[in-house]
């Protein structure tokens, strides 16, 4: 029987890890890591180096994670992709604790937003246990010094296909965006709503914008893109709210 | 000059802590608590067990905090509240720290997230900085060990006080309810909805219930009930979905 430990990792930043996570790294039998995926280099040397300061010479296994189909629709990409997923877990498991045990994996934000693992861990006859961590929407709110929401008022959390499908709900404030490959502020009209944007948010190469729309939406979409161009990789997220209840 | 660091404590756990935390909490030259609140001695306790485990003997102002005055409009009301609290913010800094320094707030979930300290602090001429903590949300998530968001969907975060004014949006499948002192789910019709609750979430005496809001609605009702005669005070929040969206 294999106990499964999420442990939420916080956005980049290596003391965003909980006293809780820690001890949760240290008490593990074994630490799944999945092995360097390209231009993930920063993120794979951040986990490697989580794992020598709270668990020096602990029980470390690397695993190769599939690829998702891209020729599938997306939904049935990401079912099979995840079964396939399940697959390597088990069998990682298996090869190192024969008899059992607890295996930990370190997931970046907090394992229960926009995030798969226990979607995955469902698959397999494991107890699953999560310990949270630091998303990316409190890194944001906390590089920037800003609360999420207005007083007393709602907050919606969403995708950034979402946004650039429905646009800016007429009936919310504020809205954080997520998974957004590709600007998608930039299609909304921008008068009367303001942003704040953060990149790799908690790491040394954090990334700030903020400011109406108008103005600060330019400025995004190029450090973007300049960033992306640099690093290979970028994680970003931002908040819009209309200027009336900023 | 002083610099205010807003330290997120996570909803009840000690190791809801990160190991930021634990540093700012070891750099600040003063920390400030509240005195004990009535019914709010479980909670004060936490805090004075956290400040002796990771600032043994470190400096600490205990301040006593304003009352809300409650024949004004709730807006208004908040607005002279939190002038109020500024005020004996600033005099205890003024008068532990005359040269200035770096002063340290312990808030229970994160700064971010329905707390008042930043636009507390907008109020002062201080340099504040906030260090995210796990939410509510997070640790009702990580006890039920379930996603906040359905795969590739939106989430909205409300109040107790806007469900029972709106409902259930027609438009959402997910809604977190925080701030709900009097059971807001109840007003609604139970029919096709789904529930995870959880009080105290991170301390022993952490309650959960889930399941159709039709059977744990009732449920929660008498465990929220009971739990608040009997410790004198309750912190809970909620997650509701739509049954084809859970």
């Amino acid at each position: 029987m294999i106990d499964l430990v999420l442990i939420g990792a916080g956005t980049g930043h290596p003391d965003h890890l909980t006293l809780q996570g820690v001890r949760a790294l240290q008490e593990a039998d074994l630490v799944l890591i999945p092995r360097k995926g390209a231009g993930k280099e920063d993120l794979a040397h951040l986990r490697r180096a989580m794992l020598d300061r709270h668990r020096p010479g602990g029980a470390v296994a690397q695993i190769d994670l599939p690829v998702r189909d891209a020729n599938l629709p997306y939904l049935e990409a990401v079912d099979r992709w995840h079964d396939a997923i399940a697959q390597v877990w088990a069998g990682a498991a298996a090869a190192a604790l024969p008899q059992g045990g607890t295996v930990a994996m370190l997931v970046w934000g907090d394992p229960s937003l926009y995030d798969s693992s226990l979607r995955i861990a469902a698959r397999l006859d494991w107890r699953a246990r999560v310990i949270p961590g630091i998303t990316a929407i409190q890194a944001l709110c906390a590089a920037h010094a800003i609360p999420l929401n207005a007083l007393g008022s709602e907050v919606r959390i969403t995708t950034g296909r979402r946004l650039r499908d429905a646009g800016f709900p007429d009936d919310a404030d504020r809205v954080v965006v997520m998974l957004d490959g590709t600007c998608a502020f930039a299609t909304l009209p921008p008068q009367g709503l303001r942003i704040w944007w953060g990149a790799y948010l908690g790491m040394p190469e954090q990334l700030l914008e903020a400011g109406p729309l108008t103005e600060a939406g330019p400025r995004i979409e190029a450090a973007r893109a300049a960033a992306r161009a640099a690093h290979g990789w970028i994680m970003d997220c931002y908040l819009l709210s209309r200027d009336d209840a900023a």
